[in-house]
């Protein structure tokens, strides 16, 4: 079957034919459908630093999947073979310690499957397990946020615009930073009851909880010095790989910073579900599976909008 | 009666005379028997910051105060006269919005008294309320230590060494980094499993619980790159008021940075327990009410051992 293989930093994403795999005991098989292209597929080609994730080389890439279940190994019993799935990624991790999505065929965990709902497509429910579980791990794990909370969002990119929708979705009251005025409308057509250039100018609002998905340093400062008192401030965005925090303002605001990556199985089924019911359509760029290794290169130059997800043709 | 009053920053305490208080509807009032001198008690002649928590001028000082009721207020039922009271001071705050302990008789609202346990003196009983206060609030409060947990304590000064001992008396397995060599046998006689000069040499420890007591910005990133995964890091110190943190420690690692200052009234009580039964014996250094101008200036020069608590006459 035909899979990509990454060999190590520095080496280029290569399309080889490799063996089909078969369901172990205890494993799922699942016909890959759908999957997603990450900022952090630019990453491992670049930074030496993601080698600490990987186990063997070469490995099969790709950590936002989805797909029909094709096979179930002995002593399965939770899934049966069509079963429609997404791919919680972090056992493995997957596309990273052991092999990912970016192959016709996948062997997974049963654990780390999730079941799609009726209603979302494969390369929506695909997008919903990294950008959607990231955002939702952000919002509803690490930021706790509840209906009636005022919540603060900081950049209204790609995870930005998700977390800002399902802070919305659940009865929040959202705020959203965001520097690039274009976006504005889409902010406030989305549910976002103000919205300005920088978090600071809602200092005012009391904020019970601000997630910034920019993760600029500054912003994250500006964040701390704007949350209301034992405010809490979830940092996802890796913008810059530090930040000049006024402890000042940290003590005596008794301000909790957290810092958010991934998230649950519950996290993708619930942002699969605000997608199956049409209140969050997150933007989407599809392309062929063949097409993965041009798909990073867009993604290096910025040339993509919303998601990146390669889709097997039907 | 005799008092110390605070007319504003940059203008020395001044000894006078004023009318002793009488109990209004609903208050106490206290014969002062002992109240502690503090760093902030130097702030405030020094920086212009302290000025947002007052209210009139001048104002009395002393926020670490202990006494004996001596007249109840109408419809105060709780307390009694004779009663043996410490005062929590984050109501007023006490010493700074509005009169403190540095008088011979204070009025206190009753719900900030908490009863001292046979076996304490005044003078620990004042101790107690602040930098015994405050340690408990970052190791029990913002830090949630338990029995059996592994806690790093960063800087071993006045409040690394109650929090520090408060944590190995609940249990925990207490881990010290303090750069002066001369107090890690004290450290280690307290109770703490290993001491070093920094955090960072504790990084195969996987710490729960972090509490940075001296807080130069370096302690508390190191702390965030030492904490566990998932782990905690309670910022208390404020020997800088920045700190360069590495978010991406802080992401990966899902670490919390909490700012923490004051405590609760169930702190106050928790340290003097402890205190009443020996466990924990504050260092003190003693002198009179009509030395605290000068207790401010020994203070300021760095020429105290332990807590500076100026003490009634028996």
């Amino acid at each position: 079957m035909k899979a990509w293989h990454f060999h190590g930093t520095g080496k280029p994403f290569e399309r080889v034919d490799i063996d089909e795999p078969k369901a172990s005991a205890g494993k799922v098989v699942i016909d890959v459908q759908a999957a997603g292209l990450c900022h952090s597929d630019v990453g491992i080609l670049e930074d030496e630093g993601w080698m600490g994730l990987m186990k063997e080389m070469p490995v099969v890439p790709g950590h936002e999947t989805s797909g029909t279940v094709s096979e179930v190994g002995e002593g399965v019993t939770d899934w049966k073979v069509g079963d429609k799935v997404a791919v919680w990624p972090m056992i493995g991790p997957f596309g990273y310690g052991v092999n990912g999505g970016w192959e016709a065929k996948a062997e997974v965990d049963p654990d780390q499957l999730v079941a799609m709902p009726e209603g979302i497509s494969f390369e929506q429910a695909a997008a919903a397990t990294d950008a959607g579980m990231t955002s939702a791990g952000a919002v509803f794990g690490k930021g706790r946020v509840k209906a009636g909370m005022k919540v603060g969002i900081i950049g209204f990119g790609g995870l930005g615009q998700i977390g800002a929708r399902l802070a919305h979705l659940e009865g929040a009251e959202v705020y959203v930073a965001e520097i690039k005025e274009e976006v504005w409308d889409q902010a406030k057509a989305g549910g976002a009851v103000k919205v300005a250039k920088s978090i600071s100018e809602f200092k005012d609002d009391e904020l019970d909880v601000i997630i910034d998905f920019a993760g600029f340093g500054t912003t994250t400062n500006e964040a701390v010095q704007t949350v209301k008192f034992q405010g809490r401030v979830v940092l996802v965005g890796m913008g810059k790989l530090e930040a000049n925090i006024d402890t000042n303002a940290m003590i005596l605001g008794q301000v909790e910073l957290v810092g958010s990556n991934g998230g649950s199985k519950d996290d993708i089924a619930s942002v699969m579900k605000w997608i199956a019911s049409g209140d969050l359509e997150p933007t989407l760029t599809l392309i062929d599976f063949e097409e993965i290794a041009d798909g990073v290169d867009r993604l290096k130059r910025g040339e993509v909008t919303g998601r990146l997800v390669a889709k097997v043709a039907e």
